[in-house]
C-alpha cells in the first residue's frame, strides 16, 4: 500500500519507525509535557470507563535513589530525566463504587487482567505520545525484582501493583528499528496455525543477525538466544514465578487458593 | 502548553481526539490496510524481542456466525467488517526456545502477565494505526463468555489466549470523546494518594453529566454507576471470576495450585 498516499501517512510512520531508547541526555522535560504525556495515556480506551490505572511520576531525588538501590541493574533508569510507574489500579475504581453504594464485585484475577490490559493500552498511548513530542522512551520491569520493596517506597495501596517503569526523555544514543518475525508468523485467518520449527528458525536468524548488525548486544551476549537464555533462565525464573505469585496474594491479584 | 507549536501535533491530537465506535458502516476494508494495522501493532515494544502475541483475523461467514452464537450481546460485532483477536500468546515464544534448544522456563503467572502486557501494548498501537488510516475501533470482550468454545473455533493450542476482540471499520454513528477523570485523580507525584470519597464523587457526577448529555447510555441503563451495576453485579461477576480461573488454568496461565 502506498502510505504516502494518505492524509496522516505521517501518523502512522511515526508507529513504525518507534524503537525504544536506553540511553538519554541531560535535557530536563517540563511538567506540560509530562502531563500531556499523561492525559494521552488517559485517552486509552479503558473497561466500562473505569480506568483501572494510576501513573506514579517519581522526580523525587531520595526516593529515586532508594529505587536504584533496589534494582539490580539500573544504567537505563540513572540516565532517564522521567520515570513513571504506569500501574494496575483496582483500588480506586473499587473505592469508587463503594462511594456510589454499588454493590459490585472484582474478582482477583479478573481484576488482575482487567487493570493490567487497561494499564497497557494506556502506556502504549503514553509511548507514542511522547515521541510525538520529539521525545524517546524505554518501558523497564527492572523493578519487578523488587515490588515488595517499591510499593512500599511509593505508598501503593493493596490491589495497586507497579506494572512498568516508563522512562522518558531525549535520546542520547544512534538507535534504529528492531526486527519483528515475519507478520505472517504472528497473524492468522480464522484459525491459529503454529508455524513450523523450520519457519521460526528461519525468522530467529534474519532478527538475529539484524540486531547483531545493528550493534545490540553487550555485556558478553552475543545473540537474542542467549539475551533470552540469560533473562528467562530455568532456574532463576521458577524463583521469579514463585515470588511474583506470593506478591501478587498478599496485595489482592490472585486469590489465596485456586 | 500550545501543542500547535510543535511540529506533530495532529500526531498527538489524533490520540487525544479518539474514541471508541460501536457502529460501523458497510466499508469493506481491503487486506493491505489490515496487514498494516497489524504491522504497526507488531511496532510495540515487546518483552525482549519475544513477541508474546498472535492476531487471529476473522472474516469466514461461518466462523463468525458460530461466534455471535455463543456471545449474547452482538451488535458492535454484527456491524463490524473486521474481527481481530488480539491473543496473549505464550505457546509461540515457548517453542521458539524449545526449537533452540534453549533452558528456559515461563511460570503460569510470569507469561500471563507478560503475554497481557505485550498484547495489549500491540493492540494500542493497532487502534491508533486504524484512526491514522481514516478507519475507527473498538475493543470487545463478549467472548469472555465463551473463550473455552470460542478458543476452540479459533483451534487455539494451550497457552493462547483470546484477550481482546478488536473490531475495526468506517463508523457509523457521531460519537464523540469520552469524559475521563480529572488527571489529578490518576496521576500522582512520588507518592500514591488515594483520591478523598468527595472528590472521587465530584468527578463522577462530572464525567456523568457528559455521558448522559451525549446520549451515551440505552437500553434502559442511565447513568454510569447504573452501567458498572449491570457489568460488575456481584453474583454475576463472581461466577465470572470462578469461570475465568478454570479456564486460565486449563490453558496454563494459572497454576493448579497457588
Amino acid at each position: 500500500m502506498n502510505l504516502t498516499k494518505h492524509n496522516n501517512a505521517s501518523q502512522l510512520s511515526l508507529i513504525l519507525k518507534r524503537r525504544s531508547v536506553r540511553r538519554f541526555d541531560r535535557r530536563a522535560v517540563s511538567g506540560d509535557i509530562i502531563k500531556t504525556i499523561v492525559k494521552a495515556g488517559q485517552r486509552a480506551p479503558t473497561s466500562c470507563g473505569t480506568q483501572f490505572y494510576s501513573f506514579i511520576l517519581v522526580n523525587d531525588t531520595r526516593e529515586r535513589r532508594e529505587i536504584l538501590n533496589l534494582v539490580t541493574e539500573n544504567r537505563v533508569l540513572q540516565s532517564a530525566p522521567i520515570w513513571i510507574f504506569v500501574c494496575s489500579d483496582v483500588a480506586r475504581p473499587l473505592k469508587m463504587f463503594k462511594s456510589l453504594r454499588m454493590d459490585c464485585y472484582l474478582g482477583e484475577v479478573t481484576g488482575l487482567i482487567h487493570s493490567v490490559i487497561d494499564a497497557s493500552l494506556a502506556a502504549e498511548n503514553m509511548v507514542i505520545a511522547a515521541e510525538s513530542l520529539g521525545l524517546n522512551s524505554v518501558f523497564t520491569i527492572y523493578h519487578w525484582k523488587a515490588i515488595q520493596e517499591i510499593s512500599r517506597l511509593l505508598s501503593l495501596p493493596r490491589n495497586v501493583l507497579p506494572l512498568l517503569l516508563l522512562c522518558i526523555g531525549y535520546s542520547a544514543e544512534k538507535s534504529t528499528v528492531r526486527p519483528r518475525w515475519n507478520t505472517n508468523v504472528v497473524m492468522h485467518k480464522n484459525r491459529y496455525r503454529m508455524p513450523a520449527k523450520g519457519r521460526l528458525l528461519w525468522n530467529y536468524r534474519r532478527s538475529n543477525k539484524t540486531l547483531v548488525n545493528m550493534g545490540y548486544f553487550s555485556q558478553g551476549v552475543e545473540s537474542l538466544a542467549e539475551n533470552w537464555q540469560r533473562k528467562f533462565a530455568s532456574k532463576e525464573m521458577m524463583l521469579r514465578e514463585k515470588k511474583l505469585r506470593r506478591e501478587l496474594r498478599k496485595i489482592g491479584f490472585l486469590p489465596n487458593r485456586l
